[in-house]
């Protein structure tokens, strides 16, 4: 039934398996062991979470244990953590019987993925010359939960239709690639992106897309009817988006410069938010028969401005700004939900399951264009002569830089995103995806309980069309039992 | 079949109407479109936000980035954030099928009102007379989140009773109204509320209640069946309650003064809270006939420990005095569940969805009162000269004022809240509610999933009772299909 | 049926009760008079959040308000909090009709419990001896929450088998236990503690098992269908295990010393639980026969590392220290699941209901022993010598200790924790535990909602099997009536 297009798009030749008993447990440990290996080598704490800061506080003169950047990012780094964990892993769980995969698997990446993101980012932007170690502090926990921010968002479209070694692979190289891009705009281009509308949302995006479109599968229908949400599911999404919604200013700020780089971060997003809800709500209304609101929309569209005030985040983009960004980024990724998704389906072929390219697609690249046209716009009026370059941070190499050299570099900043995350995801090896028909079900990588709630007792006990299996077994049993089966 | 009790309780004229085809995404739209022209003609970053923040720690000698007021105040205002968000919203999810009401109109309505609250408050509280324009900061941030908190509270009187466009509407004239009522009660009275006993919680919920009373409907029994909880949506409502209550600390904490006022409100507020779950759960067992507890008491009454410590939150109310707020409230807040709700809605004839009466007004008035007597009681041996001057803000045109006095401004404060809240509620015009038979209900305004989950796959095909419906169609597929009905 | 085992094992001679309705509100309304009146008598504010701070300031020429602890401590106090009252209470929501208790009784416990914790601890670590009150601030408060997870530990062995009353009986002498062991750990063999690995979890654990041990119940067989969870129970238990794992950097770093200790804790405990979940993952998918996961492991298990890193938290653990104590407590937490529980509950007559041996025992054990090693190991060039002085306090009468000393009293304290846990448990008089067939079942202690959501309302009207009861009454109803039942 399925046509193959084409050489790379291989979903025809590729063996279904969904058994993961001997695939699991080897890349798990295989990589752990890994990482000790070349944390080993590697990996040691920086000056300020080392017992010899005593010492660097005397030298430079530092009075206060306060100055310590732990205080200046702990709380933000916390909130991020809450969004890469629960924003995230709940977002994904309105599926009716794929929340234990969305929550589950979203955990297992993660926290893979930030092992693997403190060596590659380290190696990249903290290493040590001197004894060529990476030393790491708080802002390195943060930019490795940013890092595998990008591949739980690339996770999204791909919900439901792979296993977790297969998410294990696509996060080992994800990171990578990650981490190199990254490098290429922040340090080579000198572009600046403190939310990561490019380096992170628009890069994860286009990465999880063109693996969605690498394994696209015609018969999808086979599993269609699971493809969907419950009553409570919808509820414990909503636990995701208003987490992710809640602590987006954090994200935003919490590699901002000190003082008021954080502080002006935290506000913009805020606002940039509280304005993406009107126009979201409005757009879902208006275009549905009856007037009635979507939660797909609400649980996603509402992110929006937070994806697309990303980058600018920063800048002097001005409170107004903020909401300007946030208006239009609800109204795109609604209508992104509405109409292109679809069309991404039927005529692109890419199946995107969680419709990431309106929540972090089409916004990251909004995101993009918004922070070259505000570092290209910015003046010494607005910013101050020491404001504007400590923001651009118009230092040593790049001391020569002028707002409009800036834009240019950060429209490149944002090509370089592109390139990655659809060339990444296109060339990234991928295998062991399980069948259609078992698509977006728990039961095919978890024990899953049973439902005797759905099923009355007094149904039970009454209804004889009802198989001996439900009236007996209870759910998943927690009595311990050393059963033989092990 | 309904009375027409008077003149301004109009229900029997009112034409019932849940379209909101129209009236939500206009309503959306023009107001965020004005909301971005005030904010650009009037908002703009304070000095601690602006990119000149570095010439302005020079100027003022301060020597690190750490004192800028985000690092005071930024890990509190995100707790609030979250008790908004996630507690309001999450606290009102307890009705077995409004849950999506309840926290998608929370959203809805907190994210309008905080911009407007910045406005307002603003325009009272953060005008910068050189330029006419409004300097927002982290501290604006706060007290716009604590602005909509009013509104939210209003909210849970009407819950599941009114349109998302009613709520709109009662949440422009509430920020409004409570702007004003703040400016008297903190900035001409001169009144101290860190917590905002009466500022938000005697304001917000006669708000409320006087709102229900004029939307009172005599057959609401139609909706009966659905004006209840189920298992997990009870559940899903301690989400709300345990982030309220963890949080409380920070809220009557995040614009008390730096240092030890803030650490004192949060130890205050720790220890009421604390105080309050004891007598909850004690009032809760010992009126039920077999001793059981009631998941409604538990919710709600646990709380008010917190509401009633706001006011005295920041004084040196000494934590025995915490203790003792705390006591009170839980056996008042747990009565007023038992035996005042009931007797409010037969007599009264106001409907009370989450008992707001009992959460938020008679605690909110309790803490008025705290907060008077223990100004009154405030003496220089507690509290040290400098402390007293300090915590009361004894200062510029104030200066002379003494303990007794502040006790009946205190008072004074008290009385404003409760006018602004009754008069408010009264006057609003409001339109546009549901039919009685389809209150607390989300399929008006949402798209509501199928539960193919409660109807287990073996009953389904083997019981030929059930319509075909249910056996098709499984929840709201996700399978994005460009249907012709858009 | 049941077999006495011996004197102590009293379950044969216990009458079982389950009416609550005179000894909760009796036990509630007492210790919460008790506590405020200890409360005047001996807790007062501390310099730091008392008016007099302002003085204090002067005094020792701090400089500014940011200096005071709260800004050190109270981001990592939230995080704890949330991780007692959500973490705790939601990792317990995974049985299918016992997540009110779970959740509730969690509340009650824990709201009681750091009452009495800042008096017993107060009386040990904060007495000011020239007023003899207890001076508390922010750091009491955390180490009330501290004081109280080891309760929480212990309910997590007990959930579904107690009373709530005896759950309070339980807490009281925890608590009081807890202090006396902790003095004696921390203060008398000066040992280091700052996660809790021997003082929090290893007692907490141990304390729960031994209660369990005397409580055991041969018959439990009698409600094993309610001993399990259903799939959205489980996804309810995975918000506790994310809270707590997220936050838990939090929890070993929260009390560290100020500067390099706490930055030092949160980056040890963020790697080790990133590890642990890899093995968890593992293990869970090699030991079941078709590969699947399993959630229990995943909700449990993998928490294992933040355990045991807890002691060593604030050493030169290095980061690959770390990696490896997480690594290996996934794989024993995981294995103790499959194969301890069934033991313990077999052949050592424990029931464990959520497996707190697996979580909190061997990896609280296994987290004392490798703070004993790694204080023992502990040299001057890997920590400075001033470094070395500050981690380990070798200050005042202990001024001449040396690593290796260190080590053995770190083991001293391991096996001090091990005998106040256990002989703590097995001397505790307890009475008043449900029936057999009543244990993991709400209805005893509270309201429930029937569930009509289960009874899909087509059946409800066509299937005459239903009785009248499932057609009629829909869920807990709202609708406040002053029925003659008060």
């Amino acid at each position: 039934m399925g046509n193959c297009m084409d050489g790379i798009r291989n979903s025809c030749d590729r063996q279904k398996n969904t058994n993961i008993k001997s695939s699991l447990p080897a890349v798990c440990f295989v990589w752990q062991l890994s990482m000790i290996i070349l944390f080993g080598v590697f990996v040691r704490y920086n000056v300020e979470s080392d017992t010899h800061w005593v010492e660097h506080k005397k030298k430079d003169n530092i009075t206060s244990d306060i100055e310590n950047d732990f205080y200046f990012r702990y709380p933000s780094f916390q909130d991020v953590h809450v969004m890469i964990f629960v924003g995230f892993g709940f977002l994904m769980t309105f599926l009716k019987r794929y929340s234990f995969g969305a929550v589950g698997f979203n955990f297992l990446v993660a926290a893979f993925g930030i092992q693997w993101a403190l060596l590659m980012q380290g190696w990249f932007h903290s290493l040590d010359y001197n004894d060529g170690k990476i030393k790491i502090g708080i802002e390195n926990l943060i930019n490795a939960d940013f890092c595998v921010a990008g591949c739980l968002i690339a996770y999204g479209a791909l919900l439901g239709k792979v296993s977790p070694v297969q998410l294990l692979v696509m996060t080992l190289f994800g990171v990578t690639l990650f981490a190199v891009e990254e490098y290429i705009i922040l340090n080579i281009l000198h572009a600046k992106d403190a939310g990561g509308s490019m380096v992170i949302h628009t890069f994860g995006a286009y990465y999880g897309l063109s693996i969605s479109w690498v394994l696209y599968r015609p018969d999808l229908d086979k599993s269609k009817h699971l493809n969907g949400s419950v009553y409570h599911s919808d509820v414990f999404a909503m636990i995701g988006t208003l987490f992710l919604w809640m602590f987006w200013p954090s994200f935003n700020s919490a590699i901002a410069d000190h003082g008021d780089g954080q502080h002006r971060a935290a506000i913009n997003t805020y606002l940039a938010l509280a304005s993406t809800v009107l126009t979201t709500v409005a757009m879902s209304s208006l275009f549905e028969k009856t007037g009635k609101l979507d939660m797909v929309h609400i649980q996603n569209s509402t992110l929006a401005g937070g994806v697309a005030v990303g980058t600018a985040a920063e800048f002097m983009l001005s409170p107004y700004g903020s909401l300007i960004v946030g208006f239009f980024c609800g109204i795109i990724s609604t209508l992104g939900y509405i109409f292109f998704s679809p069309f991404l389906e039927e005529k692109l072929k890419i199946q995107d399951t969680c419709g990431i390219h309106n929540l972090h697609a089409m916004p990251g690249v909004l995101g993009g264009i918004v922070g070259a046209i505000s570092a290209a716009a910015a003046t010494k009026t607005v910013y101050g002569d020491e404001g504007l370059v400590n923001t651009f941070d118009f230092k040593g190499s790049f001391a020569n830089r002028v707002p409009t050299i800036q834009g240019g570099y950060q429209a490149a900043g944002l090509c370089v995103a592109l390139c990655f995350g659809i060339g990444g995801g296109i060339l990234l090896p991928i295998w062991g995806d399980p069948a259609d028909e078992n698509c977006y079900d728990d039961e095919i990588y978890w024990e899953v309980p049973e439902d005797e709630e759905s099923v009355p007792p007094v149904l039970a006990y009454n209804n004889h069309m009802i198989p001996n299996k439900h009236s007996n077994s209870a759910g998943k049993s927690r009595t311990w039992q050393h059963s033989s089966e092990y």
